[in-house]
């Protein structure tokens, strides 16, 4: 059987859901990309008992065991002394912990309290994995010739730490690390995560590289994810099935990797020397944060106005009041209105235009919650987009769907001037 | 012995670290507020012989399983099908849930594709756990008269909605809620979480109610938790606490559970009947997010002009083009002139600007990365707040700061007012 490892992270905080479980994912993510095999995480209480019973479950199936919390000094830190009860021994105290402890406690000026001296006890057999960053050191330990413990404190940043510059290290060194595992995302906006799966059912089967599926808000994502002992093998592997599943996509594709809507608007706004203003009303602001942080957006972002209050919307972007009245402030022609008076005030190539009810008051049978008109003026002309995202998924889920779709309705647009098609 | 819940996360995403476990944190905090307990929580992949290999362990030590991921439309979506194998029986198809369905793919205009076909198909025996907002429905089952498994779909949105609309209700009514813990959880801006402690150190070690300490994006929170069979037992254990809380954090203490501070100032805009507009320049709309993020908040909130651009300081908010030149677009005199010419123009109570250099790039030894300079303009003139939110933890942590401390300097001129100190 191959050998795998097993995350488990002991802490009450996490049962009472009072902290998420970063360390896992940190964890996790960490031996995706060293290539060694993960099937289980499990999470257990400050309590002997259950730790012990999980610890004896995890053994039984995977062969490198990681341990986050319960390292520090308070009666609920458990992990040494439990795991030396799992395998039947003693636990030692070790004289160069005390020291290393004396002496960060003396830098940061602070008396070492009594409770710190539990943490220089280990399990007999086990070598300190230094903590460089806090006072609780973890351990190294082979309990069984086939079975290889991490302990790591609960403190993400010095269980990063002692990760990074101890713990790989240590797996290279002892065979762990074979393989590296490689990935890219292709994002994808504008199709269900259904409606592309379909589309690119028949990569799910397929082994290195693997093709995975993800959703969230709105946006659909896939994992093209390649086992190799070299970058360049990887990239092998994974270019041609990207270069497929792109031409599958085909616009609904947005990018990769980092990408997000906004960023991908800026470099297709700094490639064909655009600008944009925008002229926000249900999303108070949203669409302008999102563009903003992407950093250099200072190149093609002007600014914008948000036109919360109908006033607004007719002193600063010039929308007619008689368009209000008649139409009301939710309407493609306010839309419309909104996009090229930002255009026209802020002197950009584009006005991009959010009008829309996000709820839960403000909507009728006519114009439900959910109800959103996006608006985008360039120097041809002004186009309206009306969308419906629904109400039941509340307010946040109206405001950033529109936020994004906007964005993506832009990039569509770019899209076909890049191509040559527009103008 | 007692019974306890499980929650069973089931998504090689999981494993991979691709997302953070979100939905453990919050059935965790979920089960604590009912008093269910609850002793481990797993994680497994993807792969039917291990989630049946965890569905067996976990059916041995607990009595309650909510499983979270595996309910979609693709091929790796296994958890009804795998949990049907572990108790042996088959899977029934269910034409309501196929109905309901096409009505919801109608209500947004798309087709519904074969394979949501799928989700219709649920273990014999088991009911129907409606997903309002989504296509992918749960089921409440009990294979076993000792044992009860209840599914979500993993998108948090959905998982969210059926627990709080379907699964609580559920477990009332069948007896698994006795006590419940009541919490009230007291927010502060301005101060930091060590030196809040410090204050309150000797609460700390009090049951029933707990009171703890938490700390994240600059906001400090002290939760008060009170175990009771009622919620006005509980409250009166909380009420004494939170006074003397509130009476030690003063001003620094600005709400309590859901306010934000957005969402306290929106309360006290009201209570003395002001209005507000907003001038952004680095966090590009940030604010107005915020302040829009609270529902209502169009009857005080008229809007703002997202200013990123200089010209557009200049344009829309008459900022003057010798103080640009002379103190430079993240001063003192900057920030008044836009906080003053947004609530000239918009004709507000309050006018509330952020001009600052969030980074990485535009700092200089003079200007660094995270200096932040706020306006505040009302009818007896104008301030300016200068901050140095540094520049090491990123760009998001410096435009989220800005933003939230401005609130924060209206919120304390706004108690000023309400308190008849100001006028």
């Amino acid at each position: 059987m191959a050998k795998a490892a097993e995350i488990i992270c002991i802490g009450t905080e996490l049962l009472l859901g009072d902290i998420l479980n970063s360390n896992a994912q940190f964890l996790a993510k960490e031996l995706a990309k060293l290539g060694i095999a993960h099937y289980y995480q499990t999470v257990v209480g400050d309590n002997p008992e259950r730790i012990q019973k999980a610890v004896a479950i995890a053994a039984e199936r995977s062969q490198l065991l990681l341990f986050t919390g319960g390292l520090g000094p308070t009666p609920d830190d458990l992990t040494h002394a439990t795991l030396a009860q799992c395998f039947g021994v003693e636990l030692v105290e070790h004289p160069e912990i005390i020291a290393d402890m004396m002496r960060k406690f003396a830098q940061r000026g602070r008396p070492m309290t009594e409770n710190n001296l539990k943490q220089a006890w280990l399990p007999d057999g086990a070598s300190v994995l230094t903590n460089a960053a806090g006072s609780a050191p973890g351990i190294i330990w082979q309990p069984r010739p086939d079975l290889t413990l991490l302990t790591f404190p609960g403190v993400p940043a010095e269980m990063r730490l002692m990760w990074r510059d101890v713990a790989v290290p240590y797996l290279k060194q002892a065979g762990w690390v074979q393989q590296t595992l490689f990935s890219r995302t292709l994002k994808f906006w504008g199709i269900s995560e259904s409606a592309l799966a379909e589309k690119v059912n028949h990569f799910f089967a397929q082994q290195n590289p693997t093709v995975a599926p993800y959703a969230n808000h709105g946006e659909v994502k896939l994992r093209i994810a390649a086992l190799a002992d070299s970058e360049a093998t990887a990239q092998a592997l994974i270019q041609p099935v990207e270069q497929e599943l792109r031409t599958i996509g085909g616009q609904d594709c947005y990018g990769t990797d980092e990408d997000t809507l906004a960023s991908v608007v800026g470099q297709l706004l700094q490639q064909t020397q655009g600008t944009l203003a925008v002229a926000e009303s249900c999303t108070g602001g949203g669409l302008g944060a999102l563009l903003t942080d992407t950093p250099g957006s200072s190149a093609y972002f002007s600014g914008g106005v948000i036109a919360y209050a109908n006033a607004v919307k007719v002193k600063l972007l010039g929308v007619e009041t008689s368009a209000l009245a008649e139409q009301g402030a939710v309407s493609a022609l306010v839309a419309e209105q909104m996009a090229a008076g930002v255009r026209d005030r802020l002197e950009t190539t584009w006005g991009l235009s959010i009008t829309g009810i996000a709820g839960p008051e403000g909507g009728s049978n006519q114009k439900p919650v959910g109800l959103v008109y996006i608006g985008l003026a360039n120097s041809r002309g002004v186009f309206a987009f009306e969308h419906r995202f629904g109400g039941q998924r509340g307010r946040e889920w109206v405001r950033r769907l529109s936020a994004n779709t906007a964005l993506d309705h832009l990039r569509r647009m770019l899209l076909d001037v890049t191509h040559n098609n527009y103008y």
